[in-house]
Protein backbone atom coordinates (compact mmCIF):
# COMPACT_ATOMS: atom_id res chain seq x y z
CA UNK A 1 0.00 0.00 0.00
CA UNK A 2 2.58 2.20 0.86
CA UNK A 3 4.79 2.03 -2.62
CA UNK A 4 1.36 2.20 -4.41
CA UNK A 5 0.40 5.24 -2.42
CA UNK A 6 4.19 6.65 -2.70
CA UNK A 7 5.00 6.08 -6.42
CA UNK A 8 1.22 5.37 -8.49
CA UNK A 9 1.09 2.02 -9.65
CA UNK A 10 3.07 2.18 -13.17
CA UNK A 11 6.05 3.39 -10.86
CA UNK A 12 5.89 1.13 -8.28
CA UNK A 13 8.70 -1.39 -8.48
CA UNK A 14 8.52 -4.92 -7.16
CA UNK A 15 11.72 -4.66 -5.76
CA UNK A 16 10.85 -2.05 -3.40
CA UNK A 17 7.62 -3.75 -2.51
CA UNK A 18 9.53 -7.04 -1.79
CA UNK A 19 12.36 -5.08 0.34
CA UNK A 20 9.62 -3.45 2.04
CA UNK A 21 7.77 -6.70 2.85
CA UNK A 22 11.45 -8.61 3.79
CA UNK A 23 11.03 -10.84 0.87
CA UNK A 24 12.59 -11.60 -2.61
CA UNK A 25 10.81 -10.32 -5.61
CA UNK A 26 10.13 -14.34 -6.43
CA UNK A 27 8.59 -14.44 -2.80
CA UNK A 28 6.08 -11.73 -3.44
CA UNK A 29 5.38 -13.44 -6.89
CA UNK A 30 4.35 -16.61 -4.97
CA UNK A 31 1.97 -14.77 -3.11
CA UNK A 32 0.62 -12.46 -6.33
CA UNK A 33 1.63 -13.91 -9.13
CA UNK A 34 2.02 -10.39 -10.65
CA UNK A 35 2.29 -6.55 -9.78
CA UNK A 36 -1.09 -5.85 -11.28
CA UNK A 37 -2.80 -8.98 -8.63
CA UNK A 38 -1.17 -7.44 -6.23
CA UNK A 39 -2.57 -3.87 -6.88
CA UNK A 40 -5.96 -6.11 -6.78
CA UNK A 41 -5.14 -7.47 -3.32
CA UNK A 42 -4.48 -4.03 -1.92
CA UNK A 43 -7.46 -1.92 -3.36
CA UNK A 44 -9.27 -4.73 -1.72
CA UNK A 45 -7.96 -5.24 1.25
CA UNK A 46 -8.90 -1.19 1.63
CA UNK A 47 -12.27 -2.10 0.67
CA UNK A 48 -13.09 -4.67 3.41
CA UNK A 49 -13.13 -1.28 5.64
CA UNK A 50 -15.03 0.56 3.66
CA UNK A 51 -18.45 1.14 3.34
CA UNK A 52 -19.53 1.04 -0.30
CA UNK A 53 -18.94 -2.90 0.45
CA UNK A 54 -21.65 -3.59 2.68
CA UNK A 55 -23.80 -3.82 0.37
CA UNK A 56 -27.32 -4.16 1.94
CA UNK A 57 -26.57 -4.38 5.19
CA UNK A 58 -25.59 -0.64 4.75
CA UNK A 59 -27.40 2.60 6.69
CA UNK A 60 -30.07 4.02 4.35
CA UNK A 61 -31.23 7.87 3.87
CA UNK A 62 -29.45 10.27 6.02
CA UNK A 63 -27.18 7.95 8.08
CA UNK A 64 -25.42 6.99 5.05
CA UNK A 65 -24.66 10.26 3.95
CA UNK A 66 -24.22 11.56 7.56
CA UNK A 67 -21.41 8.32 7.33
CA UNK A 68 -20.16 10.13 4.27
CA UNK A 69 -19.09 13.12 5.82
CA UNK A 70 -17.07 10.78 8.95
CA UNK A 71 -15.48 9.26 6.40
CA UNK A 72 -13.89 12.18 5.35
CA UNK A 73 -13.18 13.69 8.76
CA UNK A 74 -11.83 10.13 9.59
CA UNK A 75 -9.47 10.46 6.61
CA UNK A 76 -7.82 13.30 7.46
CA UNK A 77 -6.07 10.82 10.00
CA UNK A 78 -5.05 8.21 7.54
CA UNK A 79 -3.13 10.21 4.59
CA UNK A 80 -1.68 6.81 3.49
CA UNK A 81 -4.89 5.17 2.39
CA UNK A 82 -6.00 9.03 1.07
CA UNK A 83 -2.92 8.61 -1.15
CA UNK A 84 -3.36 5.31 -2.13
CA UNK A 85 -6.82 6.23 -3.57
CA UNK A 86 -6.36 9.37 -4.59
CA UNK A 87 -3.59 8.58 -6.96
CA UNK A 88 -4.96 4.96 -8.19
CA UNK A 89 -8.03 6.51 -8.82
CA UNK A 90 -6.59 9.25 -11.33
CA UNK A 91 -3.84 6.74 -12.67
CA UNK A 92 -6.48 4.35 -13.49
CA UNK A 93 -8.02 6.13 -17.01
CA UNK A 94 -3.97 5.81 -18.84
CA UNK A 95 -3.89 3.43 -21.09
CA UNK A 96 -4.31 -0.49 -20.05
CA UNK A 97 -4.25 -0.11 -16.52
CA UNK A 98 -5.22 -2.85 -14.63
CA UNK A 99 -7.52 -0.74 -11.64
CA UNK A 100 -9.40 0.43 -14.96
CA UNK A 101 -12.16 -2.19 -14.20
CA UNK A 102 -12.48 -1.86 -10.89
CA UNK A 103 -13.07 1.97 -10.85
CA UNK A 104 -15.55 1.89 -13.36
CA UNK A 105 -17.23 -1.07 -11.15
CA UNK A 106 -16.68 1.27 -7.72
CA UNK A 107 -17.86 4.71 -9.21
CA UNK A 108 -21.29 2.95 -10.53
CA UNK A 109 -21.67 1.00 -7.14
CA UNK A 110 -21.38 4.31 -4.95
CA UNK A 111 -23.43 6.49 -7.39
CA UNK A 112 -26.64 4.06 -6.98
CA UNK A 113 -25.39 3.91 -3.01
CA UNK A 114 -25.89 7.76 -3.35
CA UNK A 115 -28.74 8.24 -5.74
CA UNK A 116 -30.83 6.22 -3.19
CA UNK A 117 -29.58 7.78 0.14
CA UNK A 118 -30.69 11.56 -1.30
CA UNK A 119 -34.11 10.48 -2.73
CA UNK A 120 -34.44 8.40 1.15
CA UNK A 121 -33.61 11.54 2.74
CA UNK A 122 -35.72 14.51 0.83
CA UNK A 123 -38.63 12.15 1.13
CA UNK A 124 -38.87 11.35 -3.07
CA UNK A 125 -40.14 8.14 -3.77
CA UNK A 126 -37.59 5.20 -5.07
CA UNK A 127 -38.56 5.87 -8.61
CA UNK A 128 -36.31 9.16 -7.89
CA UNK A 129 -33.15 7.66 -7.52
CA UNK A 130 -33.14 7.06 -11.56
CA UNK A 131 -34.23 11.14 -12.32
CA UNK A 132 -31.43 13.29 -14.07
CA UNK A 133 -30.67 15.61 -10.82
CA UNK A 134 -30.65 12.65 -8.60
CA UNK A 135 -28.05 11.26 -10.42
CA UNK A 136 -26.14 14.71 -11.24
CA UNK A 137 -26.30 14.82 -7.30
CA UNK A 138 -24.73 11.93 -6.88
CA UNK A 139 -21.85 12.32 -9.03
CA UNK A 140 -21.37 15.32 -7.11
CA UNK A 141 -21.32 14.11 -3.88
CA UNK A 142 -18.27 11.25 -5.13
CA UNK A 143 -16.56 13.65 -6.95
CA UNK A 144 -16.08 16.56 -4.01
CA UNK A 145 -15.05 13.85 -1.66
CA UNK A 146 -12.43 12.67 -4.08
CA UNK A 147 -11.52 16.18 -5.54
CA UNK A 148 -11.07 17.25 -2.06
CA UNK A 149 -8.60 14.47 -1.48
CA UNK A 150 -6.32 15.73 -4.04
CA UNK A 151 -6.36 19.26 -2.61
CA UNK A 152 -6.21 18.19 0.82
CA UNK A 153 -2.92 15.95 0.23
CA UNK A 154 -1.00 19.02 -1.41
CA UNK A 155 -2.30 21.53 1.59
CA UNK A 156 -3.70 19.76 4.28
CA UNK A 157 -3.74 23.10 6.08
CA UNK A 158 -5.89 24.72 3.53
CA UNK A 159 -8.47 21.88 2.75
CA UNK A 160 -11.40 20.77 6.15
CA UNK A 161 -12.54 17.35 3.83
CA UNK A 162 -15.32 17.03 6.36
CA UNK A 163 -16.69 20.36 6.27
CA UNK A 164 -16.35 20.70 2.90
CA UNK A 165 -18.60 17.45 2.17
CA UNK A 166 -20.57 18.46 5.03
CA UNK A 167 -21.91 21.70 3.21
CA UNK A 168 -22.43 20.16 0.08
CA UNK A 169 -24.37 17.14 0.93
CA UNK A 170 -26.91 19.59 2.91
CA UNK A 171 -26.79 22.01 0.21
CA UNK A 172 -27.50 19.73 -2.00
CA UNK A 173 -30.36 18.20 0.28
CA UNK A 174 -31.80 21.57 0.58
CA UNK A 175 -31.62 22.06 -3.25
CA UNK A 176 -33.32 18.35 -3.56
CA UNK A 177 -36.20 18.38 -1.66
CA UNK A 178 -39.89 19.88 -2.99
CA UNK A 179 -41.17 22.69 -1.55
CA UNK A 180 -43.02 22.01 1.63
CA UNK B 1 0.49 16.28 -24.09
CA UNK B 2 -1.06 13.23 -25.51
CA UNK B 3 1.66 10.89 -23.86
CA UNK B 4 1.58 12.12 -20.57
CA UNK B 5 -1.97 12.04 -20.92
CA UNK B 6 -1.65 8.46 -21.20
CA UNK B 7 0.49 7.43 -19.44
CA UNK B 8 1.28 9.72 -16.93
CA UNK B 9 4.51 11.61 -16.20
CA UNK B 10 6.73 9.09 -14.54
CA UNK B 11 5.51 6.55 -16.76
CA UNK B 12 6.14 8.68 -20.01
CA UNK B 13 9.00 8.10 -21.88
CA UNK B 14 11.28 10.68 -23.72
CA UNK B 15 11.37 8.45 -26.55
CA UNK B 16 7.78 7.72 -27.50
CA UNK B 17 7.37 11.78 -26.81
CA UNK B 18 10.49 12.53 -29.62
CA UNK B 19 8.60 9.52 -31.88
CA UNK B 20 5.48 11.65 -31.85
CA UNK B 21 7.05 14.86 -32.39
CA UNK B 22 9.91 13.60 -35.18
CA UNK B 23 12.75 14.35 -33.50
CA UNK B 24 15.18 12.24 -31.80
CA UNK B 25 15.62 11.99 -27.64
CA UNK B 26 18.42 14.20 -28.38
CA UNK B 27 16.59 16.75 -29.95
CA UNK B 28 13.63 17.40 -27.33
CA UNK B 29 16.33 17.73 -25.03
CA UNK B 30 17.60 20.80 -26.70
CA UNK B 31 14.38 22.67 -26.40
CA UNK B 32 12.97 21.14 -23.45
CA UNK B 33 16.60 19.98 -20.88
CA UNK B 34 15.03 17.48 -19.42
CA UNK B 35 11.35 15.30 -19.00
CA UNK B 36 10.23 17.46 -15.86
CA UNK B 37 11.02 21.14 -17.67
CA UNK B 38 8.96 19.55 -20.54
CA UNK B 39 5.85 18.08 -18.46
CA UNK B 40 6.23 22.04 -16.70
CA UNK B 41 5.82 23.30 -20.33
CA UNK B 42 2.99 21.08 -21.43
CA UNK B 43 1.01 22.66 -18.41
CA UNK B 44 1.81 26.44 -19.17
CA UNK B 45 0.69 25.80 -21.84
CA UNK B 46 -2.67 24.47 -21.20
CA UNK B 47 -3.22 27.64 -18.82
CA UNK B 48 -2.81 29.78 -21.62
CA UNK B 49 -6.45 28.87 -22.64
CA UNK B 50 -7.66 28.58 -19.53
CA UNK B 51 -9.42 31.47 -17.21
CA UNK B 52 -7.52 30.94 -13.81
CA UNK B 53 -4.72 32.22 -15.58
CA UNK B 54 -6.71 35.63 -16.65
CA UNK B 55 -5.94 37.27 -13.63
CA UNK B 56 -8.01 41.02 -12.39
CA UNK B 57 -9.27 40.59 -16.02
CA UNK B 58 -11.57 37.52 -15.35
CA UNK B 59 -15.00 37.75 -15.13
CA UNK B 60 -16.24 38.32 -11.73
CA UNK B 61 -19.55 37.03 -9.40
CA UNK B 62 -21.96 34.62 -11.36
CA UNK B 63 -20.36 35.19 -14.47
CA UNK B 64 -17.19 33.77 -13.55
CA UNK B 65 -18.97 30.79 -12.22
CA UNK B 66 -21.28 30.44 -15.25
CA UNK B 67 -17.74 30.28 -17.23
CA UNK B 68 -16.70 27.39 -14.93
CA UNK B 69 -19.93 24.97 -16.00
CA UNK B 70 -19.49 26.24 -19.36
CA UNK B 71 -15.92 25.03 -19.10
CA UNK B 72 -17.30 21.61 -17.81
CA UNK B 73 -19.34 21.35 -20.34
CA UNK B 74 -16.63 22.04 -22.94
CA UNK B 75 -14.48 19.81 -21.47
CA UNK B 76 -16.70 16.73 -22.75
CA UNK B 77 -15.50 17.42 -26.03
CA UNK B 78 -12.08 17.62 -24.99
CA UNK B 79 -11.26 14.46 -23.53
CA UNK B 80 -7.28 14.78 -23.90
CA UNK B 81 -6.49 17.76 -22.13
CA UNK B 82 -9.31 16.57 -19.58
CA UNK B 83 -7.43 12.78 -19.12
CA UNK B 84 -3.79 15.05 -18.62
CA UNK B 85 -5.03 17.29 -15.97
CA UNK B 86 -7.15 14.52 -13.95
CA UNK B 87 -3.87 12.48 -14.41
CA UNK B 88 -1.11 14.90 -13.58
CA UNK B 89 -2.88 16.55 -10.65
CA UNK B 90 -3.41 13.13 -8.61
CA UNK B 91 0.03 11.87 -9.81
CA UNK B 92 1.60 14.98 -8.17
CA UNK B 93 0.86 13.99 -4.61
CA UNK B 94 3.54 11.10 -5.15
CA UNK B 95 7.03 11.38 -3.93
CA UNK B 96 9.33 14.06 -5.51
CA UNK B 97 7.03 14.95 -7.96
CA UNK B 98 7.99 17.45 -10.44
CA UNK B 99 4.19 19.28 -10.87
CA UNK B 100 3.44 19.16 -7.06
CA UNK B 101 3.97 22.90 -6.59
CA UNK B 102 2.62 23.94 -9.71
CA UNK B 103 -0.20 22.06 -8.32
CA UNK B 104 -0.22 23.31 -5.33
CA UNK B 105 -0.31 27.25 -6.82
CA UNK B 106 -2.98 26.56 -8.75
CA UNK B 107 -5.18 25.16 -6.55
CA UNK B 108 -4.30 28.17 -4.48
CA UNK B 109 -5.18 31.05 -6.72
CA UNK B 110 -8.12 29.33 -7.94
CA UNK B 111 -9.47 28.64 -4.69
CA UNK B 112 -9.50 32.57 -4.27
CA UNK B 113 -10.82 33.41 -7.45
CA UNK B 114 -14.21 30.94 -6.75
CA UNK B 115 -14.14 32.13 -2.74
CA UNK B 116 -14.47 35.99 -4.47
CA UNK B 117 -17.12 34.60 -7.12
CA UNK B 118 -19.10 32.88 -4.44
CA UNK B 119 -19.00 35.65 -1.81
CA UNK B 120 -20.07 38.53 -4.61
CA UNK B 121 -22.96 36.25 -6.00
CA UNK B 122 -24.60 36.27 -2.92
CA UNK B 123 -24.07 39.54 -1.76
CA UNK B 124 -21.95 39.24 1.31
CA UNK B 125 -19.36 41.44 1.96
CA UNK B 126 -15.46 40.95 0.57
CA UNK B 127 -14.38 40.40 4.18
CA UNK B 128 -16.51 37.26 3.95
CA UNK B 129 -14.13 35.46 0.89
CA UNK B 130 -12.06 34.42 3.88
CA UNK B 131 -14.93 33.17 5.78
CA UNK B 132 -14.56 29.37 6.64
CA UNK B 133 -17.60 28.85 5.11
CA UNK B 134 -16.99 30.38 1.67
CA UNK B 135 -13.46 28.43 1.72
CA UNK B 136 -15.34 25.13 2.33
CA UNK B 137 -17.55 26.42 -0.78
CA UNK B 138 -14.55 27.24 -2.75
CA UNK B 139 -12.87 24.11 -2.14
CA UNK B 140 -15.93 22.12 -2.84
CA UNK B 141 -16.65 23.88 -6.39
CA UNK B 142 -13.33 22.81 -7.70
CA UNK B 143 -13.23 20.03 -5.89
CA UNK B 144 -16.37 18.94 -7.56
CA UNK B 145 -14.70 19.59 -11.10
CA UNK B 146 -11.90 17.50 -10.38
CA UNK B 147 -14.03 14.50 -9.17
CA UNK B 148 -16.58 14.31 -12.16
CA UNK B 149 -13.98 14.34 -15.11
CA UNK B 150 -12.40 11.20 -13.23
CA UNK B 151 -16.11 9.60 -13.10
CA UNK B 152 -16.00 10.88 -16.43
CA UNK B 153 -13.27 9.37 -18.09
CA UNK B 154 -14.07 5.96 -17.05
CA UNK B 155 -17.79 5.92 -17.94
CA UNK B 156 -18.82 9.33 -20.01
CA UNK B 157 -22.10 7.97 -20.59
CA UNK B 158 -22.89 8.42 -16.89
CA UNK B 159 -21.62 11.59 -15.79
CA UNK B 160 -22.76 14.88 -17.26
CA UNK B 161 -20.24 17.11 -16.01
CA UNK B 162 -21.77 20.67 -17.05
CA UNK B 163 -24.86 19.39 -15.04
CA UNK B 164 -23.36 17.92 -11.74
CA UNK B 165 -21.08 20.91 -11.71
CA UNK B 166 -24.37 23.35 -12.25
CA UNK B 167 -26.49 21.71 -9.89
CA UNK B 168 -23.76 22.13 -6.80
CA UNK B 169 -22.55 26.00 -7.71
CA UNK B 170 -26.56 26.69 -7.71
CA UNK B 171 -26.99 24.60 -4.35
CA UNK B 172 -23.93 26.16 -2.63
CA UNK B 173 -25.10 29.63 -3.47
CA UNK B 174 -28.71 28.78 -2.55
CA UNK B 175 -27.39 27.57 1.36
CA UNK B 176 -24.72 30.83 1.31
CA UNK B 177 -26.69 33.63 0.48
CA UNK B 178 -28.26 35.30 3.32
CA UNK B 179 -32.13 34.77 3.89
CA UNK B 180 -34.38 37.52 2.51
Amino acid sequence: MDTFAARGYNNASLAEIADRAGLTQAGVLHYFRSKSLLLTSVLELRDDTDIEQLGTERPRGLRFLRHLVDTAGRNAEREGIVRLYAVLSAESVTDNHPAQEYFRDRYAGLRAFVADALTETCGLGPGEAESARARHAANAVIAVMDGLQVQWLLDPGAVDMAAATELVIDSILASLTPPG
